[in-house]
């Protein structure tokens, strides 16, 4: 153990044990976690070499291999527990995606919610047993976030019972779902469907893209890999095309919609149903944007207080770079960030399986709002944390930069949650059209309920404020206050965004265009908006918190998690009058204050976090501190390493020197 | 030709190639940069495959064959001017790094500045010839940006006359030099020079470290890549160990300092002359950040033109993505700020080859203050355009993650600039020792001249304010009050980072505690300076252009930046009385004008940046705007797609269905 990470562990005022089970939910939780982790970190074919030493096609094979494993293992060891199948899927893969994760998380449960129990028969147990392996396609090459522009059909050809599917432009072309390019033999296919001469809009059908036997794609089916990517070297994301490709008619699911044999459409009991998966899957991603984060943080952390630079006194040796304060202000507001972010992905699964049973009750009451505070918690907690990931990286210096830290690999990873399932910036705005809808029925003095009904307040507030001029003015060493000012700071910039939006209205030909004109204003609202609910929601976890050390250390994190944001946006605290100016130098002043407060139990926050060496597999973010010389052994076994004379030098540079 | 491009460009209300014209430094440099392009565009010796099909090795094998035609063709040519060989070399790796960047930028230019006549007469023909392949080694595993802490020693022994070169620890060991790896046969090493038993401090020798006929390693040489990275693959960044490795004593670099036989050292003239050269560095690098956003801006705007998406008004067709107020927020700054920082670092070239003759001369007056900015301005216009480039990449959804696209790959290739030549935080700080002592000063009443000199003005200020407590406020219609705003929120940020400093002081136990308790602060100083000396040099620049359609464009770019710096800090405006909380929705309204304004000029605005395709190496950045058959095409030819079953369907899933 490197003996400075070790001081860094005995100095820590708190057991972080503790903290981890709290993360985990639970002692218990923890234990199988760990558990699971050690039996697929222990267990030979799951052993392979560093994926930064294979080529792509290596890479992907790799991850086949592994994957076709992980199905033995999980049905070997009887493990059928959601969690727990997350969570030895994340070991196998370390954390990253996998071919099969499509077909695991798309195709079978799309077959358990939307096929009829006849379909279930046909198709779920071969694609259980793997014989029909299966991708969701939804995407198109032109067509993205806005799904209703999807330009592919399926014609209903009653005189053979059968769906005509086409993709009739290029922009058509289905492109980008993982596992399409060369894995699956099967797709669910979103289609706009015509029968009897009408189009009823998208529908999901199941398409054969690939022979069973063989593998080669069928007749009428352009299939293959959409090429190299930023990341997701291990995953196949494909394009398909279809040209006539004829389907039975049992391959649409018709759990709610259906198309009788004559061709006859009957349209789904209108429905929210979609909504509580795109919950569901929303606070799965904001739980990503807390796990990067961790890991960016614990790598980082980890490093800085083994690496020594510069010198903070001459001729004394060269300090951690922890110890600088430009450091502290880098990385330990990121820190705060992850676990701001984590109960907030806790917060909406708990709502989310709480109103689950109201859902299937009929009840969808809170769903609305879920739904939509959920779109704009997914970009503004993968907004922040795209970001922090790179801080953390340069933080590191150079060695930031080698694939050895791990860094890039994690930044690659996630950066696509901030386009996928809904484009941040169209997330934000479907977001502030909930905040404009709710500030609209609180101006007419209607009682708004949940997490909005703070413009009611609002409301309440701007007409206290024309009598009184004296504003609220923030305490700053509150938290409390503090999630009060993020509340009117929101308030205010909603009523801003309400406000450019009427005015535009005003002056604008059209709505759209008037939503359009507005939309910087908006999407602004939901930020703030969503910052306040991640302070709020911080600050509620902390009175959950038993151990009294855990608790001082938390309440330290969420602090700095509030003031780091007031920083962070100061004008607008100003504009809404929460902040007066000789205040911001307090603020500043006081953050200074919690990074020394933060310092010494930096590395024990990390360490909470309990990523094993495996799953961060990175040389800068070692348990033991010892980087140096794991960096050495890492380079030597790097590829370019295999010959001491590369072939180029004989091929290109020595004959140069002949002719020069 | 796509329409709406075309339309795009019908639209436009100046000539591009003006602009273009006035990037480049005049019309008959436009000619020769394109004349220069299309010769090595048209070269059936630089053709190649998409590097992004290759494995590592095979680019760097790429590379090495494309710097050793380069270097045959240059001679052949007869180009030596070095702005020339920039564009060539440019063209050659399409704006990417190669292995033989550091002989040619770093090694050669060394010898000619440090070797005696006797050691140029050595070396310099040999490694003109490329016998000799060098590179530059300073960093080491353990040590960065703080040069002082290298272990690397040279012990003198005079009873042989060598240099005895040792790597003395693992953190020794020489990390991160380009070229190192595989390329060279010779490294200029910063060591540590020991003679008569006295450490001197850094000194260069030339070590052989590959034989000259075999390439391989010499005795006591431990060298080889240091493995792959985030980008840079074409590079062979390497680490060197060295055990024992004596060198000749002509084998230290002796222009300035010297060893004599007997081991009698003579120390340099004290000496500001690497000054001139990290100046001339620096604008480098900042020409980057401008070329990084230049490229991703032309991807980004000329793809958003063609590319429809979403619904403004129900049943009309889909509008161009860059109708949309929010795209137009997120590029149109960026595309300001790739022409702003262009002026910069043209203002930095010509300051320094300005002050080239007074430097020869003995007059390094200017020198400090240059040097000070520059480690400010490379920080600064780093940071922007390192987060910009992403910006750009997300705003086109998910293709921008494609690496036909080529935004991943500007990142990687970009995102070093932030750590080497000086890390950003250390640069910003050396930026904020030269504002705090200048602020001393004219504290105390002496006149600054330069850049710094507002400090002065500002020290009246104050005093008059406390007569007078009407602050001035901008107006926001107007550049040159603007310019006035910018230069008063930094000098208001240089004082409080003083003010900080002199309390930390007060009450730290050492001035270097203080600095660092201090220094959140002065990173703030500094940015703010830096972000005055950019408005100004843009504003500035507006006063060179003729044309008047041109001028009207550059204008409203101008004015864009600097109303987008104050709505992102309106804390600090707000702070330092130079905005009102009334201005600050102007400030958001006006904005809104302008990214209006700025629509329709778009396209042509990106076109005068003038990069062809073949630079550009992008399907979204595509002049004639159609992008999705190319994407096509592309992704066919990738290598996944070279067969149409993947070996692993063989290996792993056709015998597990069977298993299951």
């Amino acid at each position: 153990m490197n003996p400075d990470i070790q001081r860094e562990r005995e100095n820590a005022t708190f057991n972080p044990d503790l903290l981890t089970y709290i993360l985990d939910g639970g002692q218990e939780k923890t234990r199988r976690r760990r558990e699971i982790e050690a039996m697929v970190i222990s267990d030979p074919d799951f052993q392979q070499e560093d994926p930064n030493f294979l080529s792509r096609s290596e890479r992907y094979e790799a991850a086949v291999r592994k994957s076709a494993q992980m199905i033995m293992k999980l049905r070997e060891y009887g493990i059928s527990d959601p969690e727990e199948i997350y969570n030895y899927k994340s070991c196998v893969h370390r954390g990253g995606p996998g071919p099969l994760d499509l077909h695991l998380g798309m195709f079978l449960p799309t077959l358990l919610n939307q096929a009829t129990p006849e379909q279930q028969e046909t198709f779920f147990m071969p694609a259980w047993n793997l014989e029909i392996i299966g991708t969701y396609a939804q995407t198109e090459m032109g067509h993205g976030t806005f799904i209703r522009g999807l330009e592919t059909t399926a014609t209903y050809d009653p005189s053979t019972q059968e769906f005509v599917m086409n993709s009739p432009t290029i922009s058509s072309i289905k492109w980008w779902p993982g596992g399409l390019g060369k894995t699956s033999n099967h797709a669910i296919v979103l289609a706009q469907l015509y029968t009897q001469g009408t189009c009823h809009g998208l529908h999901a059908f199941i398409v054969p893209i690939r022979s069973m036997s063989t593998h080669k794609p069928l007749p009428g089916i352009t299939v293959g890999d959409i090429g190299p990517k930023f990341g997701f070297d291990e995953v196949d994301n494909g394009y398909l095309k279809m040209d006539n490709v004829r389907i039975p008619r049992d391959n649409m699911l018709m759990k709610y919609a259906k198309v009788e044999p004559d061709g006859t459409y009957h349209k789904p009991p209108s429905s929210k149903l979609t909504y509580g998966t795109m919950v569901f899957i929303r606070s799965m991603i904001v739980g990503e944007s807390s796990r990067a984060l961790a890991k960016s943080s614990t790598i980082a952390i980890r490093y800085s207080s083994v690496r020594h630079q510069s010198e903070i006194r001459p001729g004394e040796p060269e300090p951690q770079i922890l110890d600088y304060q430009t450091q502290q202000y880098k990385l330990f507001p990121l820190l705060a960030t992850a676990y701001a972010f984590h109960f907030v992905g806790q917060y909406m699964r708990e709502t989310y399986h709480r109103i689950t049973g109201d859902i299937n009750q009929g009840d969808f009451s809170e769903l609305p709002e879920l739904h939509a505070l959920s779109a704009g918690l997914k970009a503004f907690t993968t907004w922040v944390a795209n970001s922090g990931i790179e801080v953390c990286r340069m933080s590191c210096g150079g060695h930031g930069y080698s694939h050895c830290s791990s860094l890039p690999d994690i930044y690659v990873t996630f950066t696509p949650t901030c386009t996928y399932e809904g484009e941040n910036t169209v997330m934000m705005l479907q977001t502030a059209r909930y905040l404009v809808k709710s500030y609209r029925q609180a101006s007419k003095g209607e009682q708004l309920t949940g997490i909005v009904s703070y413009l009611n307040e609002a409301q309440q507030r701007l007409q206290a404020q024309s009598v009184s001029s004296r504003p609220t003015v923030v305490n700053i060493n509150d938290l409390a206050s503090l999630v009060e000012a993020y509340k009117l700071r929101a308030a205010k910039l909603v009523e801003v965004a309400a406000k450019s939006l009427q005015g535009e209205l005003q002056k604008s030909k059209s709505p759209e265009d008037a939503w359009n004109n507005s939309s910087i204003d908006l999407v602004r609202a939901s930020d703030a908006h969503c910052h306040y609910v991640v302070v709020k929601l911080f600050a509620a976890k902390l009175a959950e918190v038993g151990d009294t050390a855990v608790h001082s250390v938390l309440s330290t994190l969420a602090l700095l998690y509030a003031l780091h944001g007031v920083a962070q946006n100061s004008g607008d605290f100003l504009q809404a009058g929460l902040l007066t100016i000789p205040q911001l130098s307090s603020v500043s002043q006081r953050l200074k204050d919690i990074l020394a407060q933060v310092r010494p139990n930096a590395v024990a926050l990390v360490d909470a976090f309990d990523y094993c060496d495996e799953m961060l597999n990175s040389v800068l973010g070692r348990y033991d501190g010892n980087v140096y010389e794991h960096m050495f052994d890492w380079a030597r076994k790097s590829p370019l390493n295999r010959t001491e004379v590369h072939q180029s030098y004989h091929k290109y540079l020595k004959p140069l020197q002949s002719k020069l």
